[in-house]
């Protein structure tokens, strides 16, 4: 049986990623970005009859954002902030010391207003932080960059992938509906690309020994669910997670629904990295080779990224 | 005559792009991305009969790859190195206090090994650090988001956005071939795109004092041409920029020829998002009504990313 160890050799040596010099970092050929796009296209049809109002946001988002997502204070470990020289020009020869001399060189940065996405649907609440939610919810199809700091040799588990959402935000029975119809509609999505997958209840990674409350908390509500499959070897890992949030981002960002109550929020994301992983674990290295209606649905012509659809 | 404040309010009113809460920070709608995606694969284009090896490096690079690349101190401003938290369960306490009450929980944080990419040609030059440079040389075409803190209101001025580069390695004479070539075949490219595009010699913003020393050495010696065209205002802004690096990277990463000098380095960088917007500044806001050949260039089938040319 390939262990993940053999599988990320052969995916380094077929040039479809490349190491990027740091544990968890790689560099993405054309042709892996061309199946994980392939995947975009193939998941973005999926939701293209909802109204959605659809962004790709930057990894690179507002401080205030990753604060107010409470992702900062339930995994700092994995969270991402941006540091910059805001000194002026007579410190740049210490700088430079610094630099060239292996000195401390970080503790002449400053911290800046932004941070790294940590997960693809946050940048959403501070968009309509304030607003009154209407009854029937409003979607969302975003995508992000999205980064976390958790160095593994495992390339299912890289520092910096993408998500890509469907997000809604309205009444805790139509968040519910949405996160249980996108895990069914999801399940589905993947089967038909050939991968063997389950659906299991699931729990984030909430740091520390308080974190194991939130974590049992988090199961026994179900409220993660994770589609899972071989990714980089036969152990399944999860490549979409369908998640209610409860009120949790309503609260932090003063969303409330017309008469008043909090909206709920809820969102599947697909790990466009994981899921390409997943594909070539299953169907090989070489897309060619792959089965006829695993290659049709990648290179779907519906893609409401082409400019004619402008 | 349109100022570069109406411009932006009109993206952000027919929703192209959207505020990200930060200065210099946008959310892309998904008609906005098709544009850009469309100049890529334009762009790509020209360069396939090329042996390219290609890729997509992350925002998020190796912190040693920043170290020597020189921007660190060349460019120590528009910087951005990423810190996280690495303290124990028993700092959580004071980490969440100081989150909820607005204290600086900065200085709890620790950098990593990784830092956020500032030219997309950076990690090309790791790739191949300490190997023999063959005489014809090695050509590269990669992509990067990158990142430059300069907070600005002008939306030409993004914090975030992506560079399409043609990166050469090799003899000073190949370098400097490389650099011209793509010069003209650029200006070619854009100006189809029914762009006015004038090349000038330019200099990179070098830090303090100091840094007015290389600038106007790279002026002199004529190392960096912008493409350039009016963006977000009939102001000319750079679309593209063509360098030669000499062996600044040659020296750093240890590129030598067969003979043991040191490798030259030059590329070509192509603005995604600055040419988005200059042709929506151009062409109008509507994609479908812009002229038939622009159309068509963007929506060319050709695309080296498609899964078919795996």
């Amino acid at each position: 049986m390939k262990s993940t160890e053999d599988f990320r050799r052969e995916l380094l040596e077929a040039g479809l990623l490349e190491d990027g010099g740091v544990t968890g970092l790689y560099h993405r050929s054309f042709h892996f970005e061309a199946i994980a796009r392939g995947v975009e296209a193939y998941v973005s049809a999926a939701g293209h009859n909802e109204k959605n109002r659809q962004f790709f946001f930057n990894q690179v988002i507002a401080r205030s954002t990753l604060e107010g997502s409470g992702y900062l204070t339930s995994f700092p470990d994995l969270i991402g902030v941006v540091s910059s020289f805001a000194g002026s020009g007579s410190d740049l020869p210490q700088l430079i010391e610094r630099v060239n001399n292996g000195g401390d060189w970080n503790e002449m940065m400053s911290p800046t207003e932004v941070a790294l996405c940590s997960a693809a649907c946050h940048p959403v609440y501070p968009l309509i932080a304030g607003t009154t939610i209407p009854i029937d919810g409003l979607h969302f199809e975003v995508q992000a960059f999205c980064f976390r700091h958790e160095p593994s040799d495992n390339p299912a588990r890289m520092q910096s992938f993408r998500q890509h959402e469907f997000v809604y935000v309205g009444t805790p029975d139509g968040a519910l509906a949405h996160r249980n119809m996108w895990r069914e509609r999801g399940r589905q999505l993947l089967s038909e690309l050939g991968l063997s997958v389950d659906v299991i209840v699931a729990n984030d990674p909430f740091f520390g020994r308080a974190g194991k409350l939130l974590e049992a908390n988090q199961r026994d509500k179900e409220l993660k669910y994770e589609l899972v499959a071989p990714i980089t070897s036969e152990a399944p890992g999860a490549i979409s997670s369908a998640n209610y949030h409860e009120d949790h981002f309503g609260e932090t960002f003063d969303l409330r629904l017309p008469d008043g109550s909090r909206a709920h929020t809820a969102c599947i994301g697909f790990g466009l990295e994981r899921i390409a992983l997943a594909l070539l674990f299953k169907h090989g290295l070489t897309f060619r080779d792959w089965p006829a209606n695993v290659k049709a649905h990648l290179s779907s012509t519906h893609d409401a990224r082409l400019p004619e659809s402008t």
